[in-house]
């Protein structure tokens, strides 16, 4: 775009100002942690508007992990598109407005995507809500507390529906949603335990926030300082990170425990096969639950007797592979691991 | 034990039959498939009864991939003792008695070990339920379909909580429980795709069970076949295996489906780390939910309005982490995996 070919003529510098959008581009999906150019910053020509659309100052980008994700591929959402503008929230302030909804002055939370102006308009891709101007609080919490993060660890909590005395751990504990899932179950009654990686945040979130403790990870004993925070053990574990901190969680979880996979940061910039199972589990909003039949022992009578009829009726049908003799049985376990067997294994001794 | 220090003098063969109980004891807890020498047949001398004891002769035993895992360590159930008789499900008959509940005749399933006799008494150790005779039904299917497989198909797909016209996967299908949870599945009216290890195992489950279609995982294709016979995708995983299969059918699951954790037998014979986690949701009856929050928009207001609240009163509160200049906005995104930052990360525009 030449200064020449400008039809307007007067206050070019002003006019310059409001017709540049700088953006970040997404020109290649990042290896590992984002490269110097996985992210270009461009300079687009702001569009004219159309009838109902109005344009937005882009005041605060809210940075979060999942943005890692949305350029990696599909997930929950589609990845973001090789040369598109990097999608994300963000706040911003309408500076000229022809849509009847939105005037001068109103502020909204949205994808404002990476961008110095966002277009406001009614496409489905781009919903923006209008936030009101709270005393004393800062634009910023429509981003954090009151936006995206607030609102994850709202609903998260939500679904891990915590009880009076029971033990939640959260991991990334000092980070955005995990500082605010913690001191929810510090409202619902909790003990709380957080996991973060430096003393400065383990400090924050117990001193600041009221958690009843906090463990290192980068401290060489933190498995051992987790398993003596959590003297009951663990009835929910928040997870944002997955990977090696959220075994160790597990392997203190008590039985019937529920686990809220929220993040699984730690896999975000690595491929790791082991976390990869749980991410389609989080990305597909999965329920996996695991159990074991002895739990259901007093139940066992009115199963069978429902059994017994499917089987009378011809609704069940079964096989049975039978080995003869005691001293088969190390061959007859082995069957199961090679695909021996048919329907039912049994030894008659 | 010599002949000549026998108390009875008469009848030493019929004696000898009766005295001495073969046992099959967990020598060395086995690497991978059994190997020679992990379970060792032993014979050992029947006990003197004792009062409120009685005697069984185990006619059958139920083989279980779950024994291998009694086998490697604790888990559910405490290990296995190397020396011990190996645990096992069995069906028995009591040739003699000095308990009330028990006489003569009487058929009992239960642990019985892997061994000729058990005692059957009142130790909590061992419980023992009574099985009638039922015309034209083998012994048998009390180990498996009106035993412990049974069961496990019925609890488990009782969590599943099918609906009609929903898509249900069973891997291991041809198994003593996934044969039977995928006839369940049936009964309930699902689409019901068997995952098995051969043509022949696939045929029994379609052609036989009734299964609506079955795909051989040892086909190079599988994957493909597996999409192609779930065209409305996969609304419960009954899971009975884990690893390479489990992950092909995560990726076909519908957003919001279920997994049930049955067992996942691929792993029990290896070292594998990407199973290791899940094996832990399966022993702790664990419940992992993924979620997205986008799924609660509806619900986003009735949330900030709550969090507000916290904010206002000091229940709730929070740190943000400032980067000015959108052009710093690809060093902020790599600072949330480095851990530069404490609570809400922003750009400042």
């Amino acid at each position: 775009m030449s200064e020449g070919s400008h039809p307007h003529g007067l206050a070019t510098a002003e006019l310059k100002m409001t017709t540049v959008n700088r953006q970040l581009i997404l020109q290649s999906r990042p290896k590992g942690m984002l490269a110097p150019g996985d992210l270009q910053l461009k300079e687009a020509r702001l569009p004219e508007l159309k009838d109902r659309q109005a344009l937005a100052r882009v005041k605060y980008l809210s940075i979060d992990p999942t943005m890692r994700v949305w350029m990696a591929g599909d997930s929950y959402l589609p990845a973001v598109a090789i040369g598109e503008v990097m999608r994300a929230f963000g706040f911003a302030e309408i500076v000229e407005s022809r849509h009847p909804d939105y005037k001068k002055v109103d502020r909204v939370t949205g994808l404002t995507g990476l961008q110095d102006y966002v277009v406001v308009d009614s496409s489905v891709k781009q919903s923006f809500q209008k936030v009101p101007k709270i005393p004393f609080v800062s634009d910023t919490v429509f981003l954090g507390t009151l936006g995206i993060n607030g609102l994850t660890a709202y609903f998260g909590m939500e679904i891990a529906q915590p009880k009076k005395g029971e033990t939640l751990v959260v991991s990334a504990a000092a980070g955005a949603t995990g500082s605010i899932a913690g001191q929810i179950g510090k409202i619902r009654g909790c003990r709380v335990v957080g996991i973060a990686g430096t003393d400065e945040k383990c400090n924050w979130i117990r001193k600041e926030l009221g958690f009843d403790a906090a463990v290192n990870y980068k401290h060489t004993d933190w498995k051992a300082k987790l398993a003596a925070a959590v003297p009951n053990g663990i009835d929910i574990d928040f997870e944002n990170v997955g990977g090696e901190i959220m075994n160790a969680v597990l392997d203190l979880m008590n039985l019937h425990g529920r686990v809220i996979l929220c993040g699984l940061i730690s896999g975000y910039t690595k491929e790791d096969p082991s976390l990869a199972s749980f991410g389609t589990v989080l990305v597909k909003r999965l329920r996996v639950e695991g159990f074991i039949i002895l739990d259901y022992a007093p139940r066992f009578m009115e199963a069978a007797t429902q059994l017994g009829q499917w089987k009378m009726f011809g609704k069940i049908k079964d096989h049975e592979t039978i080995v003869e003799g005691l001293e088969r049985v190390p061959d007859a376990i082995n069957m199961l691991f090679t695909g021996g067997n048919t329907g039912k294994l049994i030894v008659k001794v």
